[in-house]
């Protein structure tokens, strides 16, 4: 099957450390630091600190995008990342997500982005594919 | 059912008008104009424009963002719509999407991010909805 153009990695994280969640500084070096291991290139970056709580932010990168909103009051935090590349170490990102914000509960799907061979994409319908974490 | 705490909407453009999918300036219009007037709050925006082709683009959001990645060599563009608000106009903003980039065919899913409740996250498995365009 050929590949499709990208890779987007739908990241659920439950039951968090909430401290964490609320802490702008430390979700923004986390997202950055994800981008790297993971071996994307860091073209720029946006991060704002809601009030009364909560983060949003967003890391362009070369190969597209990684993306978080926290909800503190909630434990939750959803992540994104987009990749067109097929190479990226996408377990040592998920590592570092584990072990900085600490889910109870933590889901990983994929979802393959961009299946541009028309007969492949009504073969295939698009589905969330669990991935092991 | 309760809420998820987001509503994520994946959505995928082929086919589209090739030279809209390289016009840095007009993409960037359109994402913008698609979160206004799905009733979203602007908070910031980043565009970048590759080379040889292709932009990638996020709008954060105060309800969370939207983000697009083009690949004009294909006729392609990926976009993503997450929000924490249940009463956006996606309707408007995917009317607009599809008047400017003109994709032969497009496809809309939706994902529900942040089932909170345990017993409900353990009963629906998480799935791409299709939604209507």
């Amino acid at each position: 099957m050929e590949d499709p153009l990208g890779e987007h990695y739908i990241i659920e994280l439950y039951d968090c450390n909430s401290d964490v969640l609320n802490d702008y500084r430390k979700i923004e070096d986390t997202l950055l630091e994800s981008a790297r291991i993971a071996g994307a290139t860091i073209i720029d970056q946006r991060f704002h600190q809601f009030n009364p709580h909560g983060v949003s932010g967003v890391v362009v990168i070369a190969e597209s995008h990684l993306s978080i909103h926290t909800w503190p009051e909630h434990g939750y935090a959803a992540l994104d990342l987009f990749t067109c590349s097929h190479d990226m170490n996408i377990d040592r990102a998920l590592d570092l997500l584990k072990t900085t914000f600490e889910p109870a509960d933590m889901e990983v799907r994929l979802i393959r982005r961009g299946v541009t061979n028309k007969h492949l994409r009504r073969l295939q319908q698009p589905h969330l594919e669990p991935v092991a974490v």
